[in-house]
C-alpha cells in the first residue's frame, strides 16, 4: 500500500480572495476564480506528489498479474477496497458479478521444418486447447484479407499462418485497429478452411521478441461460438523469420501444444469508491480504470496506470477542506480485457440510476502524458469544458473535439445509455510496444509523466464536480435514456 | 545464401596513375598511392554493397540458432563451407574438434509466495538440472559480494537470489564485466552455502523482460567442477519485482524445474577460408567471427554480424584483379560461447605455424559502427597502422591505443602465443541490450551500420595483407613464441 501519511491537505483559496480578485477569467462566469485557484493548487499538489506512482507500484508489486476472474483479480479488489478506505473515500464497496473464465495454460510452439527452432508465442484469449500435439505443414497468408479468400476445407490438416505488417505507430494509436484484425477474426476463416490451428503475427508495435495477447472476437453470426482450434500469436521477429523462410520457398511445418481453455463460471467484481457530493450527492461524476490485466506482464501500463491516475486524482480532491458539489465516483472495473464485463455489469446494476451519472471518463491508454481534452456533452456545457481545457493548458494539453463520443473502453456501456463523456487523451505512441505483452511492467512508467496525468484528472474532475452546469443532453436526444 | 551475382569487380588503380600522381601521402611511403586508392575503392564498394547484410540474413534465416555442438552448428559449418566456395575463396575447409555438449532443456520458474507469478528466466551455461521440482524459500542477497560472505550450510533448503544493479551502458561495454560476475561465480558461493538452487539478476542492460544467458565460470580451485545445482538468470524487470517484494518485507518462495545438463562429447568445428597471398602465401592475416550462437535468439548481433562483416570484407578483396601479397584467412570459429573452444582448437592445430600468423583480429561486438582502431604490434609497424587509420578516417574511425592487446575473444589464444593483433572497435552501447537474449534477431541490425564495418575491414585488411611491413615483434620479446 502507498504511504499516504505525507499527503498534505490542499489549500482552498479563501472566499475573500475570490471575491476581491480581478479575475483573469472574468469573461467566463462558468468557473469562479476560487475554483480556478483550487484547481491550480490541485495540479501543483499532483505534480509534487508521488501518490499515483506509489499506487501503481503497490498494485503491480503486491498483487502482480491480474487475469480477469482469477484469484489474483480477487486479491486486487481487496487491495482496492483497503486503499479506498485508507485514502479517505466516503463510501467504498465491491460489486461482484459472474463471468466465464478463460485460462491461458501452457504453450509449446516450435518450427519443425526446415529446422527445429522455438518460437515465442502465446495463446489468444478465447482460444481452444490442442487435444494433443499438433504437427502440420504451414500455409502462409500475407494478411487477413488473403485468408478471407480461402475456400471451405482448403486448410485441412494444415496450420494457417497470417502474416501482416507491423502496426503504424501514432500518438492516437490509430494503427492498432487494423493490426488487431487478424487476431480478432482470423480464427473464423481458419476454421472455415478446416485448419488444425491458426498462428498470427502479433498485433502491436513492439520490435522485441514478445507475443501480444488479447481477446479474439466471437463469431458474428453465432454469438455463442468461440474457436474450436488453438490460436497462437507469435512475436514480430518470429513472424519476420517465418516470412523470410516462406519467401525463400522453404516448406514450413510447426508443432504446437496449447492448454488454453474455458473453465466455467467464476466471480469478478468492480470496486466503487465515492467522494460524496456536498450539495448534489445524487449527481455522479464517474472516473476510473480497470483492475484486471493480462497475465503475461504485471499490468502496469494496462491498466494499473489508469487505476492509479484516477484514484490519486480523487484522493487529492479528498484532501480539500470541502467536498465538491457533486459526487466523484472512482470505479476500478473488473474483467475489462475479456470483453468489458465489469463495465457491462456496472451499467446493468446501476441501470435505473444512470440518469444521475452526469459525466464519465476512464484512463486506459497507458502512462504517458495527456495531450488533448475531448468531449461529448450537452452543447450548453461546452463553455465549461473549454474553461477546464484553459485551466489545464499549462500541463501542455490542448482542447480537442467537442463531438468525440467515447470516454474510454469501460465507459462505452454508459455512453451508449446516454451518459455524457470527456476524455483526457494520452500520448499512445509507445503504448502498443508494451500493452498485452510480458513487457508491461512497472519500470516502463515514468513517474513524472504519470503525475502529469494525475494533475489533469484532479483539476478537470474537481471543476466538473464542483459545477452546476448540466452536462446531460436534453431528453429529446434519442441517445439519452 | 546471398545473391552474389551482382557483386561487381572492384577497380584497382592503374599503375600509371600511381606513378604519375602527386600523392597526398607522399610523406608516408609505407602505403603506396595505388594501395590507398584500392582501399578507397574497397570502402566505396562495401558501402554500396548489401553483401554483409545478405550473409547475416542468410545465416540467421536459413540456419537459425546455433548452439555450440548442436546439429544446427553443423548445418552452419556446411553453410559456411558452401558460402566460401561461392564467394571465390581459394581454399575452404572445415576443421572439426570434439567438445562437451551442454543443453539448456526446459525450465519452469515461478514465484509462489507471496503469490503465484511466472518469472522470465533461463538456465545459465553449465548449470545442473533439478532432480525434481524445487520449491523453497528465497534468501535475498543485494549483490554478489553479499553472497560471498555466506557461511557453509547457511543456505540449506533455500534458494539464493543475487540481485545487483543494472549494468552501466557505455560505448566500450565496460560495465559488462562487473555485471556478469554474479553469473560467473555466484554458483560457487551458493553451493558452499548449501543452496538448492541459485537465481541471479540477468547481466546485460536490457530493460525488457528477457533473461540473459551465458556461461558460468568453472571452480577456480577445481577446474573440472561445474555446478551441482540449477542456476537461473531472471530478467531485469523480474529481478526488480523480487527486490521490491523483498524490500516490503514479504517472505519469498519460488518453484523451479530445470532440465539443463551436460550430455557428453559431440563434434564442433571451425570453417577456414583462404585468399592465398600472391607474394607471401605462407604469411597469414587472420580475421573472423564465431559461427555458434546462444540458442535463445538467432545469433544476429552475436555473432552472425561478425561472420558476415569479415566474410564480406574478404569477398570484396577477392574481387580485386590480384590477390594481396599475404594470405587473408577468414575463420568462422565454432563453440565460442561455451569457452572459446574453436579458438583453442585452432591455436592447437596450427601451433607450429602460428609464427606465420602475422596479424589477427575478430569482429565480435555486435553490428553497430566501428569508432576506433587499436593495435598491439611490433613498434616498427605502428606507422603502417597509423596510415591504415588515416585511410579509414572518412568512416568516422579514430586511431586509438597502439598498446591494446587482444583482438577479439577468439584471438586470445593466438595473442597469447604472440600473434600481433589489431581491433576495429564497435560502438557497444546497445550491444548488451541484445546479446545472449531472445531478442538477438536480424531486425536489430541496421544494414548501413553493418556496411560501415565491412568497409573498414576491407580497407584495413587489404592494406595489412598487401604490405611488406613486419607486424611480428622481435623474437627476444617473451610474449612471442
Amino acid at each position: 500500500m502507498p504511504n499516504i501519511k505525507n499527503l498534505k491537505r490542499i489549500a482552498i483559496s479563501s472566499l475573500l480572495a475570490s471575491v476581491l480578485s480581478v479575475s483573469t477569467y472574468a469573461e467566463s462566469p462558468v468557473i469562479s476564480q476560487s475554483q480556478i485557484e483550487t484547481a491550480e493548487n490541485l495540479m501543483q499538489a499532483a505534480l509534487e506528489s508521488k501518490l499515483g506512482f506509489e499506487i501503481v507500484e503497490s498494485l503491480t508489486t503486491e498483487i502482480g498479474p491480474r487475469l480477469a476472474g482469477s484469484e489474483a483479480e480477487k486479491r486486487a479488489r481487496d487491495w482496492g477496497f483497503k486503499l479506498g478506505k485508507e485514502l479517505g473515500f466516503d463510501k467504498v464497496s465491491i460489486e461482484e458479478f459472474t463471468m466465464p473464465f478463460w485460462d491461458r495454460g501452457e504453450l509449446h510452439i516450435a518450427l519443425q521444418s526446415p529446422y527445429q527452432q522455438e518460437l515465442y508465442g502465446t495463446a489468444l484469449g478465447g482460444a481452444a486447447p490442442s487435444k494433443s500435439l499438433i504437427k502440420a505443414p504451414v500455409v502462409y497468408f500475407r494478411d487477413i484479407e488473403a485468408l478471407k479468400e480461402v475456400a471451405s476445407g482448403d486448410l485441412k490438416n494444415k496450420i494457417a499462418f497470417i502474416d501482416g505488417d507491423i502496426m503504424v505507430k501514432s500518438q492516437t494509436g490509430a494503427g492498432y485497429g487494423q493490426a488487431s484484425q487478424r487476431r480478432r477474426v482470423g480464427w473464423q476463416h481458419a476454421e472455415r478452411g478446416g485448419a488444425k490451428a491458426l498462428i498470427v503475427r502479433s498485433a502491436g508495435s513492439s520490435s522485441h521478441r514478445f507475443p501480444h495477447t488479447g481477446m479474439m472476437s466471437k463469431d458474428a453470426d453465432n454469438a455463442d461460438k468461440w474457436s474450436d482450434i488453438p490460436v497462437i500469436a507469435i512475436s514480430i521477429p518470429d513472424a519476420d523469420h517465418l516470412r523470410r523462410l516462406h519467401n525463400l520457398g522453404k516448406p514450413l511445418s510447426v508443432s504446437l501444444h496449447s492448454a488454453s481453455k474455458w473453465k466455467g463460471e467464476v466471480s469478478s467484481g468492480n470496486v466503487i469508491m465515492d467522494l460524496v457530493g456536498s450539495e448534489k450527492p445524487e449527481e455522479i461524476v464517474l472516473i476510473g480504470g480497470h483492475l484486471d490485466s493480462w497475465d503475461l506482464g504485471t499490468g502496469a501500463v494496462d491498466d494499473g496506470a489508469g487505476v492509479a491516475i484516477t484514484t490519486a486524482a480523487a484522493a487529492l480532491i479528498a484532501k480539500l477542506p470541502k467536498r465538491p458539489k457533486r459526487t466523484i465516483r472512482v470505479v476500478m472495473f473488473g474483467a475489462e480485457e475479456v470483453g468489458l464485463l465489469g463495465a457491462r455489469a456496472y451499467a446493468k446494476k446501476h441501470e435505473t440510476n444512470l440518469k444521475n451519472h452526469v459525466l464519465a471518463t476512464e484512463s486506459d491508454f497507458g502512462a504517458q502524458t495527456i495531450w488533448q481534452l475531448v468531449s461529448d456533452v450537452n452543447a450548453e456545457a461546452n463553455p465549461l469544458i473549454d474553461e477546464i481545457a484553459h485551466v489545464i493548458r499549462p500541463l501542455d494539453i490542448v482542447r480537442g473535439s467537442s463531438q468525440a463520443p467515447g470516454g474510454g473502453p469501460d465507459i462505452i456501456p454508459l455512453a451508449m445509455a446516454g451518459v455524457p463523456t470527456i476524455r483526457l487523451k494520452q500520448n499512445g505512441r509507445d503504448y502498443f510496444d508494451l500493452h498485452h505483452t510480458p513487457d508491461d511492467t512497472l519500470d516502463k512508467i515514468d513517474p513524472k509523466e504519470l503525475a502529469q496525468n494525475v494533475a489533469a484528472y484532479a483539476a478537470a474532475i474537481y471543476l466538473a464536480a464542483d459545477s452546476d452546469v448540466e452536462f446531460r443532453k436534453p431528453v429529446e436526444d434519442k441517445a439519452a435514456k
